[in-house]
């Protein structure tokens, strides 16, 4: 967590956001990411995603069994999902989302967005083309080589 | 949205799930990502995510107003997460996660874990050294040339 907390510190002095996060497996580091979504253009640079996306590089799979992160902040709810999609076994973080909000990085919006109906929520969704859509989703059932995940 | 099907039929056919996303603006296409999960190792390269990703390159901008996502699946809560971080306008989709369901792509366990405690959470999470983290915090909030967002 201290590397965590180090990067964060970093990472404001090289025009990022105060985030940083560390991925690691059976005590070893395998990847750290920081946030730069405002140094690279990319929304969903935080640093979890961003240390997700190394630590899967690093161990050429698309799960993280096994492994735990260490953010220096709460994850959001992009982050917090990325990490299920992942499949990490423990989360270990700092300050808070109350923290985060105190500075003006407030994500509790997402997870009440997030808990509403699609027709109640803040951005609007619409569904069209479903019945040409599905012949995509057969396609892949039909399929007999795929990775399944 | 034709468009987001037809990259989701071909994405099954280059070995990747079966999801591909639109992102335009004035009605005119800017990005367009698929599934990259398993081809790439990478569990955040969802077709939104892919297509924001690219779209704020093309737009070079962290958000996306006034853009629009035309999704050929319903997005899963990282995918949902990033449209709010990204601040699109609006989402169209076809296939709905009940569909993605019945092919086993199940993401309302995830819509299911964000709505709980983070001690009720299947993946444990564990507060530590706050007062260090808080430093980071401190300096960004001192910190004047910064891009906030």
């Amino acid at each position: 967590m201290r590397l965590a907390i180090q990067l964060s510190e970093e990472n404001v002095q090289n025009g990022g956001g105060p985030f940083g996060a560390v991925i690691a497996k059976n005590g070893e580091v395998i990847a750290t990411g920081v946030n730069r979504v405002t140094a690279n253009n990319d929304p969903t640079a935080h640093a979890e995603v961003s240390a997700i996306r190394a630590a899967c590089q690093k161990v050429k799979n698309f799960k993280l069994d096994g492994c735990v992160v260490y953010s220096s902040c709460e994850p959001c709810p992009m982050c917090l999902s990325a990490l299920y999609w992942a499949g990490v076994s423990k989360i270990y973080y700092a300050n808070t989302k109350d923290d985060a909000k105190a500075i003006n990085f407030d994500d509790s919006f997402i997870y009440e967005q997030l808990s509403l109906e699609r027709n109640e929520r803040s951005i609007a969704s619409e569904q069209m083309l479903r019945d040409e859509a599905l012949k995509a989703f057969e396609m892949w059932r039909d399929k007999e080589d795929k990775t399944e995940y």
